[in-house]
């Protein structure tokens, strides 16, 4: 039972997971759905009621049916380096891989749906607050009058993008930031805005989680810090990150956060006022790990890589489909 | 409780349910989030735990809370007719948008991951063989080898786009051809190619689900009629769609078919046999239904309005979180 990582070839971080996944000798496929038709190629063939499909990367066959869980990392667009990239072309490679592994009965990290749903931040803030998490009052709307009402009950506000677009992506670089007082919120009727409540922070947290394994790292906020500067993104704090306990009851909720939202791995934001409580901000299901892992000695790779390993099986229906319903 | 539904203005198709939703007293609001920002305005606030949010709509307000349905017919992109549209505007709306809804209670036709998952062809394949329903032998790949070995255990093949797109799309206006025999399969090298047996058919089968409705419509393929032209959805056949019986075992399976992929609206397409045999084609989660209402007077319009009237209450998590852990 083989594992198949989706990734680009410059992603170093998934070289971590497989550097562990050599050596429990697991048997490892990577491979760029960029390169589909060029050194990647599928074949599927559903006849006689069942389906037998290949991938094949640089010359290595693996079926399809003998995956035991895909880990979809940094995945270019299918065959974007192809000898002619066209957007038909994507589209086809990747209906055809795509639709191929989702029929699989592989575990995935994270499936694709899953992931895609995941990235909603008004959504994250509904399921945060149903699992029992502190979420800091939040307004998205694009009502001038309901924004001033709201910077009037919550005079401390931050503002941010919606869609949580990381700063990594430059067109989409906006940081959160404070709104002065007396903000001019007429704007608001040109686009939805997300205000929400600062939270007075004595410590960010950066809670990972693999499967059921919780790794947590706290970094303290510095005093004296540039009381403007809120998004620790872009910060350039001396700071490092330390491994943390994580509360009994944030332990559960995020659990249930996970569960709901059939994550196999996510990366939490909190807030840590001065009263200890952790404010959700935000659970990123593609968040980036390495500066923890270097900061702590936290095995986050590892785990991935025992999660990736765990033999075969489907433990719940791994295209979302209904388990008592189809098989 | 209010019905809302998600179209442009010009679909007629809505029209036929709103007059029926409109005659049965039950509440409606119909808008096109491409007029998010100009006649369409949106708020939500997440405070003390819970959520509340509005829509207006020229000027009808209406809460996100109260929405007993939400029909997903053919919705504009967000923001695309704002003032001055930008592809960061048109994520921030929908990210802003759907991020509500996705959180509401309400149910859903069809809920947006499962519809985004229903598109894929290969998936749609091997759910069809795992609920039972015939699928004819198919092959995907990008393996000349591999369409050549298949070419000579099925001689008689018909080749179609992997994505299933729509010839309404032009530049994806790619109808389903006969293979004719000797064929060069070396391009398939360069794009994921799908080869599927042909059914030598006597009737075109069109299935509409709604719900756990079943309407199927029938119509004979003409004798004598050029047996080049094997996809439908070209052809100008004089026959007229008729009303038909679904055989009790392909009606279990369909039934089966949409649990699995968590769809409450799905045109199914079928081939029908010399002998009778329903051959699976596809499911199209967003496929029109008017021209069969035309034909065969079968009250498919209606009984969308009556799935969507249905009072209140999540059925299912709406949002295909897990209703055993969020609540």
């Amino acid at each position: 039972m083989t594992v198949l990582i989706l990734t680009c070839e410059e992603d170093v971080t998934a070289d971590m997971v497989v550097v562990h996944l050599n050596a429990s000798g697991v048997p490892v496929v990577r491979l760029d759905p960029a390169d589909l038709t060029h050194s990647v190629a599928l074949s599927g063939e559903f006849a006689h009621g069942s389906f037998r499909g290949h991938l094949s990367s640089g010359g290595r066959l693996v079926s399809i049916g003998g995956l035991r869980s895909v880990w979809v990392r940094r995945p270019g667009g299918a065959a974007t380096r192809a000898a002619r990239p066209s957007a038909w072309l994507t589209e086809e490679s990747a209906q055809a891989l795509y639709g191929m592994l989702r029929g699989c009965g592989a575990r995935w990290m994270n499936q694709p749906d899953a992931a895609h749903r995941a990235r909603y931040k008004p959504w994250q803030l509904r399921l945060a607050q149903e699992c029992g998490l502190p979420v800091p009052a939040t307004l998205i709307t694009t009502f001038p009058r309901a924004a001033r009402e709201f910077a009037e009950r919550y005079p401390d506000l931050v503002v941010k993008p919606v869609s949580g677009a990381h700063p990594q992506d430059p067109p989409l670089a906006v940081p959160t930031s404070r709104v002065p007082p007396e903000a001019d919120f007429s704007a608001v009727a040109h686009g939805p805005t997300l205000l929400q409540r600062r939270v007075a922070k004595r410590a960010d947290v950066r809670l990972t989680v693999v499967g059921d394994r919780l790794l947590a790292a706290r970094r303290t906020a510095l005093t004296g810090r540039d009381p403007e500067e809120v998004d620790v993104r872009f910060s350039s704090s001396g700071e490092p990150w330390r491994p943390a306990q994580v509360p009994q009851r944030v332990a559960e909720a995020v659990l249930a956060y996970m569960r709901g939202a059939r994550l196999a791995y996510g990366a939490f934001d909190f807030a840590e006022d001065g009263d200890g409580t952790w404010w959700f901000l935000e659970c990123n299901q593609s968040g980036q790990f390495g500066f923890v892992e270097v900061d702590t000695g936290q095995p986050i790779a590892r785990t991935i890589a025992e999660w990736l390993a765990r033999p075969g099986g489907t433990e719940q229906a791994a295209d979302g489909a209904d388990p008592a319903v189809v098989g």
